[in-house]
Formats: C-alpha cells, structure tokens, sequence
C-alpha cells in the first residue's frame, strides 16, 4: 500500500523553491550526529560565519534559526515588537501583510504604508509615515517582494527610519544571494532569509541577523518573548561560541550540513559573481519574453532579476498553461498571488535555477503551451 | 579555508539524536519538488496516514509542524490556551518546566504538580490539584521524560483529567514508536512529539495531533494565536486535505520526504514490534549494567526501555568517561541534565539505534573505558 517516494524530475522556476545542486542535496543525507557533538559544533561556527559573508555582515548575531522563513520573520517581530510599541508596515506585496499580522500578534500597533503591488516601497510615504508618527520604534519592509517581482531601496529606507530613530526588520528572503544586500554598510538593523530561493539550500531554515541596536532593544525590553521557541536569548544561548552552549533544542542537523553546503558553494562562486550570474540570466529571460510579446509587470528600474512577474496575455488561460507546463515539460512556474492571481506568472530565476539553458527551456516551453492554441480561455 | 563537512562516524546512544537509516538519509537527498506540485501534495496525504498509524489516531488534524519539537510543543500551548486560563503543569524533568514557560508565554496561569526527578507524574497530586482548581482548562504532561527516563501513566491521567472538565497536552516526543502510545484510545486531546528520538527520521520536525474537544476550543477562542507561524487554523489551511491548500510556507520539503520514509520503516516493522524490540534491547542493556554494578535511576515499574539513566558510580569521572568513549569508540551517550547533571548518564535505544549489537557495544566500551582505571574523579 505504501511505498517510498519518488519525487518526479522538475525544472523549478516558481517562486521558490528552486533546484538544490546535488552537493547540496548529498550533504543532508551524511550520517547524522549529535547536536551538542565537538564536531557538529565546529559546524555550526563555519555556518554562521559563511552566513556573515552572505549576509555581508560581523554580526556576532547571525545564525540559522531551525525553521522557515516564516519562523524567521516571527523571531525579528516577536522580539523586536514589545506590547505598546509603534511599527511602521510597508505593503506591496503578500510578505507585507504578513508582516502587520506579526506587528499585531505582538501586541504592537501596526502603522501600513501601502503600495500598490508591482511598486517598490515608496520612501516618500514613509517618511510622512513617520513624520506623523514620531513614537515610531520600527520599520518594516520587504526588500524583494515575491509576490510581484519589485525591489525596494533597503538602503535609503533604512536612513529615513535612522533618522527618526526607528530601527529595521527586513524581509531579505527573495533578495539574500539575489542581489546586492549589505548589512552593514546599509546598517540593516535585523534581517531574516530563509535557506532556499536563491541560496539554493533544502527548504526549513531562515537565516538571520541582529545589529547592535537591535541587541539593546532587545536587552532593554520589560516583557518577555511571547515565544519560547523563537526567543533570541534562548536561541542565542545555544548558538552563542562564547562559553558552553546551553541545550535548547535539538539543531536540525542534516539541514544544517545541507545549509553549510549551499554556503559553502556560495563562497566558491563569489557573492558578486552570484549577483552578476543572477542579473544575466533576467535579461535573457526579459529578452526572449518581450519578443514573444508578452510585458513585465514591475518596471525595469525596480525589477528583480530574480523573480520575474509577467503579465498573462489576454485570452490566455492561466490554469491550463501552467498545467500543460507541468505535465508535457515538467516545468513548474509560479502562480500569481492575492491581487495577482490569473493576472501574473511569476518565474522564478533564483540559485541552481538561474542558468542560461533554463532560461531557453523554460522561452521554449513557453512559446510551445501559447501557440499551441488549446489553451486560450473560455471565452 | 571552507570545506564540505564530511562528520566522523559515531554510534549515537544519547538522548538524541538517534541513529537514522541510510534508507532515510537517502530520502532526504532526492530532488526537491514545489510544495504546492500535485506529487508533492499526494505525499503529504501520504504522510499524515502514516502519522496517524504512528500515533493510532483518526483524527484529521495530524500533520508534522515545520520545525522540531518544541515548536510542536508551542503550537499545542500557543494555541489552547488563552491569557487567564489555568493549566496545571506537571513537572518531573527538564521538560516539564518548558510546559510551565509556554503556558505562561502564552498568558495562562500555570499551576505546577512537582515530582522528583526520575518519579512518574502522581496521579494523586494532580487529583488533587484539580480539586483545589476546579477552573483548571487543561493539565499538561510529559509521556516519557527525556531527561529522567521516566515514563508517566498518560490514560490515567487523562481520565483524571476529563473527569474534571480538562483537556490534556502531552509530550510525546521521546515515547512514540518506543512505547504505547493511543491517541484515540485513551482519548489525549493535543499530543506533541519530534521526527527523531523513537521514529529515527532526520532532526527538525514535530508530529502533532488534536482531537476534536481541542479542536473546539481552539474554535472558541475570543483572542487570536499569538504567533501566526504555529496559528493551527493557517497551519491547516495548507495541510488540510478538503478543498484547495492556501500557501502557509515553503514546506520543508526534503525533511517531508524523510519523515515519510521513516513511518514506512515504522510501518512495515508494524508499531507493536518496534515497541517490543525497544522493549527487549532495553531488558539486555539493564541486565548488562546490573552484571557491571551499576544501579538504574528509575525503578522498573515506571523505566522506559528507551531511555535509560543510569546512576554514575562513585569516584568515577563523569566527563572522562563520556569524552573517551567519544573519542576512543565513536560512541555518544548522554549527560545529566539540571539536578542529575555529573549523577547520571543517559543510555538512548531509540529507534535505529536500539540494535541488541548496539547494546554489545556500549556494554563493553563502558566496561572497557571503567576498568581502565584512568577516569576516577580527582579525589
């Protein structure tokens, strides 16, 4: 009744995940050992300081916290937000939304500064947003939005809310490895990623990464994490190379060596390399899209190179297009999301993904499901 | 300077983690697929009828949360109980004392049943306590101490507990697969455990299930879940079988592949076979201690076969012997933890490692590393 799976061979070019090189996929399956081991130990120290050149970064904070992104992302808000405290939201995107949700679960009170889908985080905006609010201790953005392709400018975003002495979140799971994300020359205050998009790691970890002032925020607060999973100190205490780690939980170890592997490749590669691979591979892309006739969503000078939102022509059935690519190509792209469902197809050009051949298979297939003909909607 | 991470060989017999079959670790390395692809989402289904196998349960609210254990336990408390709830807590080891934190994290009031480490939870104290707390909601337990080796009586308990008009929590993360464990039978309401420990899969994820009194009132609830990563309602929206899924998070989707591999080991030993060869090597290792003088924490009435703390002689060195039987036989077994830390060592014969060769070799490189006189404690 039951047998083992057998996952069938996809060409990932969705919004994540995307293709695990088989380096990476032949690290998780080493004998696992134990989590408090001498050897597991030295591992976990070249992790966080691969993780600080990918980051590009000294944060002593920096590490991969045992789940996904999303677990990333409560960890910066359940520790940043204390009951009371002002946040500023940008929304341009789904990761915005989500972002407000955890404003409020903190028992903060979530500020949104909305864009409209496709539109970077508009810094005027923000900074009436802040004007108006001066009791405001954080911002939060996104600095790659998934879900539309657009990327905002982390760098004068984070300025503006120096200014007024509010501190950072930022959603870097789209953008770390993708596109140039300098910690701290852009003096990011906390920043969680998550291990696949374009590290290329396996799905279920999120890095992350605490500035100083974020530290003292957290140091200072008057009540405890609500979470005691994703409670920095705790975390940090197992984490931590000073001194003994205290046990806290049991590391995902093989998705740890798996993580370190994906690093690992990025360092031989180069982070530059990889952001110049990442922006080639787009322009191909946009290239043999804008000859079939078919338009970008987000402008040129905002577009992510590695999410590529393009319009569904008219008369053309999203659902069936997607299924023909799944079926006769084995080709998964990427739905549109909320506002953008049937609108968008969202192709992915992130990591392993990001290869000049992908781009050709994936212009081929494309091309073949459209003019093929049998897909166009019911009218 | 960076290298790939080739670990070194150990035979792990600590608390955890526990060996993990090569059947297993090679599941996780297969090519990974979109967590919303039609394969993927089969396997799912798969997954969670397997699960259901692993905890003899029926219940449609049975899924691995994305992260380890803790983040299992988090979800059961995070999302039963509401600020100003009672929750008696019973504490017998390390474990229990996290219950008591995420209660009150989550703004409960905890009231704690205290027995001494090593003893089974007291029926008779929590009888008591819910007669002197009649408002009580739930009582929280763990089914096996990990840090004691203690197991505790969970049917009695819960029947107490029903008695009284409260749901029961229980961990479960080191007794599934290792003893009975009947979800429907004895009629748990929320019950927590991890991928590792007994069932031997790969660290890093939390099998959980709910009956249908939790479920309600979790429906009932007039505040939201603190944390919208471990909100049950969202988590379900994704892994809910009835209808279409809503994109929670990127899945972990080669742990998925591993875990499901892992309870088709279960399955095809069956779960009553598992429970007696943890059961049998359990008996070989007590008899093979006892021959060398050592003395058990827990008495044999309330032992459990899979994890065994065993008193450290006097004048013998607690770190000596584990640091030589690390390095001189590749074999890890675990510490005292809090008020046994330097009394006991924890002998693991959970899942892949509890082998009646294990149990051989453990023997002899403890008599071995014993007898050779070099690790009495400085006097």
């Amino acid at each position: 009744m039951y047998q083992s799976f057998i996952p069938p061979k996809r060409l990932l070019m969705g919004p994540g995940p995307t293709m695990v090189h088989p380096r990476v996929l032949e690290a998780a399956s080493r004998q696992t050992i134990g989590h408090l081991d001498p050897a597991f130990t030295g591992l976990m120290e070249e992790t966080k300081s691969l993780l600080k050149y990918a980051f590009q970064t000294e944060n002593s904070m920096t590490m991969p916290v045992s789940a996904p992104g999303s677990a990333g992302m409560e960890m910066c808000f359940a520790n940043l937000v204390e009951p009371g405290d002002t946040a500023i939201v940008c929304i341009n995107g789904v990761f915005g939304d989500r972002m407000k949700e955890n404003v409020e679960r903190s028992g903060g009170h979530a500020i949104v500064v909305e864009d409209s889908w496709g539109k970077p985080v508009s810094i005027d905006k923000v900074k009436q947003a802040l004007e108006q609010h001066p009791e405001t201790k954080l911002v939060a953005f996104v600095h790659a939005e998934t879900s539309t392709g657009a990327l905002s400018d982390a760098k004068a975003l984070t300025e503006l809310a120096h200014q007024h002495h509010a501190l950072v979140i930022v959603d870097a799971v789209t953008s770390l490895a993708g596109v140039p994300l300098m910690v701290d020359e852009w003096q990011l205050d906390a920043v969680y990623s998550g291990s696949q998009k374009c590290l290329s790691g396996m799905p279920g970890l999120s890095p992350v990464t605490f500035g100083e002032n974020a530290l003292d925020k957290i140091r200072a607060r008057g009540t405890r994490v609500q979470s005691w999973f994703l409670d920095l100190n705790l975390v940090m205490g197992y984490w931590s190379s000073d001194g003994g780690r205290s046990y806290h939980h049991t590391a995902p170890v093989n998705a740890i060596y798996s993580l370190h592997e994906a690093l690992l490749m990025l360092h031989e590669e180069g982070i530059e390399n990889s952001w110049a691979r990442h922006r080639e591979n787009h322009l191909l892309l946009v290239e043999g899209l804008e000859a079939m006739g078919l338009e970008m969503l987000v402008p040129a000078a905002s577009q992510l190179p590695q999410l590529n939102a393009v319009k569904i022509p008219d008369g053309v059935d999203d659902v069936a297009v997607r299924n023909r690519l799944l079926q006769d190509f084995d080709l998964e792209i990427g739905a549109g999301l909320g506002e953008l469902a049937g609108k968008v197809w969202r192709i992915g050009l992130m990591g392993e993904s990001s290869r000049p051949e992908n781009v050709e298979f994936c212009l081929s297939a494309l091309r073949q499901v459209i003019d093929g003909g049998s897909i166009t909607a019911a009218a």
